[in-house]
């Protein structure tokens, strides 16, 4: 296998990229001036040695964005260390992406808790990577006066909502979910039946 | 033009169908047997006679579903007419399509009314097929105790929603809208600002 | 069932056309004047009254185009009478959207014959609305010097060529498929090995 | 900007690749194990090492795909140094993935030029990148008998037939271009009229 066939490979372990798009990735990176690649295989390697998981939230953060790497490193990402967000209020979703779409958002000013993913349904045991043991340790802050669950409106969202709400009976803060009823754009003609239901219960 | 390409002329104007389709509609008519086309002219004929605008609720009935035509016809509704559905609550719709919708998702049990369209938010007069007139007459109802404003999360359904809310003051019922926040299916990650902002504000 | 439900039934059965876009039509009949709504009757019901399948193309035309009906009608179609059209070359189509789109390219002057379906692959005998026995009739016409068949480039079109040729053996006319190679827009990169094959093969 | 900012916006500039899927590439990079971002990185310095353009094609090609970097490297790509494909004809092709295309077919067997890109039809002088001169030097070859041009059907690829055509003019091998008609998947009913012209006068 040529290195361009392996490098495909790689590409097409990329969310979203087939084997046509893993290939024209390859030719694209041939056709590329050396400076780019190069510079390309740089940040690679950088992104590895910079990124941390934040041992608060365990979001992925760039230990040191655009200035000279630390000697020691920090443990504790950027939110979870700024004192202007707000200590009382914890949201805790799925993902890095849905964490980086909330705080896209402007709307929360809160800080958060990286679940890592979803409980299944069927399955006995919850999975090694997701999160409900450190949720529990980060719970008990006394600071905190709400945990807000940010999941997915899906059969797997649902039963983590009601998973992790199990789990956190007992502890001081009050726990929510978030609202829910139409979203933007959404027209009645073409709701589905639970978004009709929510959107009446939720009415104000 | 051949009677085929009148009736192309036809289909155009029905709703999403190009002339591609058009055409196909047509060939379609006229490989079926003629029975069919018999029926679906019966059907066409039967519709207009049979099909009212309610008095009330301004939506389209049909007057004798799969029954011999009355001699009088009715002026009201199923809806309208029945004992069953709750008098003290109305929603308002902007078309018939999501009274359907609506109806089907068996989440609510109250009146409607069909608004026949959203205010504009540039032009100064409110079109006549918008049937503010006609609400604020059925707003009178002293049996009403709540009117829910369902109109689509757009710039135009928002307006619409505000400017009927100014109509509807000093009116008795208390005035609502359909709540707001994550419908089925939404991930936060693929969300757009406004739908982050309605969750939180609407979480529970 | 209403009038309106059995509508949305007829209309379900047209090409593309599922559960709720049907519905949409009925909504969209209900809200147009009734002057549309009887010409659209109207024009439904003369279709049938003025379509008629040609006896020797076998597709649908209408006997008297914009003008008033004759009284014995014709049964041969504007294109066979056609004294202009080539009678010396025949093209074979699986359906009349097919004649129109050859028809509309301007690209070919001579006759045509729709065979009203594909030879399927499987079944060992030809279904009856696939006029094999019509074209072997034509196909004795002592004028025809070819026989062009034009069918999808398709297994089934495939065999369905195969199939005719073999059917027309010993006639006097020469028979011709439709050239086979890259059509507009298609760029090598993109395209399957049979096409690649074909526009090799084909080269000029 | 962070590490993983800057990596986003070199996803950005890959082909087919937006803002929201660049971010999702380096999520992604972020959570998977060091191992496999540093074969990545390793992949990546080596394709551009092992790569070279060939000196007689213009394809891209590893030079030691599979094995120990060779201290001299070749200057031939292995299809033009293979002996067993056809030296006597020749296929012009507008890019790398359009020759990868034809040689995974399986139907053509002879040698390959790359001609960098398609002469515009607007501009006075040919793009740099297009290699007019170098396909030139190369039809100089006395053993060529037939030269292949393989360009897209759009407008650009046809424009840049008919230039390469003027300037082959001369030269000993026969120039043919691709077959055109029908493609794999195409129905008469959906094509547009080039098509069916080029399908009837390419019929066999």
């Amino acid at each position: 296998m040529s290195i361009g066939d392996k490098l495909a490979e790689i590409f097409k372990q990329f969310p979203g990229i087939g084997e046509r798009q893993a290939k024209r990735f390859v030719y694209f990176l041939m056709a590329k001036n050396p400076a780019y690649v190069e510079e390309f295989g740089r940040l690679l390697a950088e992104l590895k040695k910079e990124t941390r998981r934040c041992k608060k939230c365990f979001r992925f953060f760039a230990e040191n964005p655009g200035r000279s790497i630390s000697a020691a490193g920090r443990d504790i990402c950027d939110i979870c260390a700024d004192p202007n967000a707000d200590e009382g209020i914890l949201m805790v979703v799925e993902k890095d992406s849905d964490l980086e779409s909330v705080r896209k958002s402007g709307s929360y000013a809160g800080k958060y808790f990286v679940l890592g993913g979803l409980v299944p349904i069927v399955e006995k045991e919850t999975p090694k990577f997701v999160r409900i043991k450190e949720l529990k340790e980060r719970a008990k802050d006394p600071g905190l006066g709400e945990i807000i669950l940010a999941f997915p409106l899906s059969p797997q969202g649902d039963h983590t909502d009601f998973y992790v709400r199990g789990e956190l009976k007992g502890f001081k803060a009050k726990v929510t979910s978030l609202g829910r009823g139409l979203s933007t754009g959404t027209e009645l003609e073409y709701s589905d039946d639970d978004t009709i239901k929510n959107a009446l219960l939720n009415r104000q």
